[in-house]
């Protein structure tokens, strides 16, 4: 066990080192001028996206041969992953891409590492706010070093709550997204949207907001990493519907203990 | 006409001195347990808040007796304060009081200068994420001593839209909030709320985000700074209706003047 434990935190040490170099590369970027192609009408790649992941995963490739890799722009351009049983590493190299492209601080890249399809290791790294979120299963969520953890609320009248729009503009997509909005600011304080899954979710981790849900996010890798340190944190990491969280249905709500039922009560007129 | 501007100058780095001494106040508190009291269901007022006030007001009063003060807090405390020729400072002395209490880093300190109703001087000061915003009128706007602009976007399709939701929870203003939302949502590329109006002119000043508005924010003192660093930054802040900006009608929006006409279309059908 103390074996494991200290394979796990050499795990952490590579993807955090993976993540500092790829945040040079992203911080340089964030402050140029950019060459953008479009995916979509709203959906951006950028070189630094493209070639953060390349520097990740070969960073990982170097050290652990035997690993998977499931990544944003593989995915894309190589069509979908499977997740198996063996270590693999799930990385979105810059999410927040339209925030990067902008120049709005919310970007990250986010890097999570499954074993046996359980989230073992979850990294997420702002290099523009300098934030780095770590988690190793068992072993707690820490915020640059220190422990964090999940807010205290209990009264969905006094929480934060984060959202995004995502980027379907279909008017059946739009009218329900601002209809969920539209429900939930009768019950909970006010909104906040980053236009970043990985750090809406590790602000809950952290308490700095108490509410999150999204529908229609890219995939595992945008919440592959910040749902563990959510789960380190003291949080739970749940389906909008009520159901078990899975990684690969491209929907998540999170929140503390204390209010995931008040939330889904919400959530739940919209399933 | 020399004298004049050293003596602008000399307003801008009083302004500036005052927000860093009550950055100091927003630090320390920002990390800590709050004592909070309601001023209504999602309005928060905090002992923060207060001390900053007292502190920047003093620091002016010692330097300039004979100058005018509207802030947040006194004009609660003690009914509303009448706009007049006088030099006189607006000053929010903590914009964002909702991040503040959840830890949420988007919170400022924003003072604005009027001198003959003109505002002339503009201090955004956002002492967590350390992004310092200055102008004065004719001189340019600078982000922590860095000249900035807005953004050169001329499509709405291609812009990112900043917005709020405001404290009022009547169906009216929540129907009328969400409905604007989801008509912006078909025209814009996505939307980001930071819960700073304040730092939401800022956004658009560096060309971070492309289109703001906002309706019934707290008072002249969340926009009295921001929309002039907006205007020297190459900026328009006009009202949502495409009348003049009026610093006391609580609503305001801006761009750069590429976007005006096409956002007011927008807006306009909720007018």
């Amino acid at each position: 066990m103390a074996q494991n434990d200290s394979l796990l935190s050499e795990y952490l040490q590579t993807a955090v080192d993976a993540a500092n170099k790829a945040g040079e590369l992203i911080r340089k970027g964030f402050y140029q001028t950019k060459n953008v192609e479009h995916k979509g009408q709203v959906d951006l790649v950028t070189e630094t996206d493209k070639a953060c992941e390349e520097l990740i995963f070969n960073h990982f490739r170097e050290r652990y041969p035997s690993h998977k890799f499931i990544g944003e722009e593989t995915t894309a351009a190589c069509g979908s992953s499977e997740l198996t049983d063996d270590p693999t590493w799930i990385v979105d190299p810059l999410d927040g891409t339209t925030n990067f492209v902008h120049g709005f601080p919310f970007v990250c890249i986010s890097i999570g590492l499954t074993i046996g399809k359980v989230p073992t290791v979850g990294v997420v790294y702002n290099p523009i706010m300098n934030e780095l979120f770590t988690g190793i299963r068992g072993k707690g969520a820490f915020l640059n070093g220190n422990p964090i953890k999940v807010s205290s609320q209990s009264e969905l009248v006094k929480s934060l709550l984060a959202a995004e729009v995502g980027i379907k503009r279909d008017k059946l997509t739009v009218d329900l997204t601002t209809g969920r909005i539209n429900s939930l600011l009768f019950k909970v304080r006010s909104l906040r949207m980053s236009g970043s899954c990985a750090l809406n979710l590790c602000g809950i981790a952290c308490g700095r907001i108490d509410l999150f849900y999204e529908h229609g996010f890219g995939g595992p890798w945008d919440v592959a990493g910040g749902a563990l340190i959510v789960q380190e944190a003291g949080g739970l990491v749940y389906d909008p519907s009520g159901k078990d969280f899975d990684i690969t249905s491209q929907r998540v709500a999170a929140s503390n203990p204390l209010l995931k039922d008040a939330f889904l009560e919400v959530l739940g007129q919209f399933e």
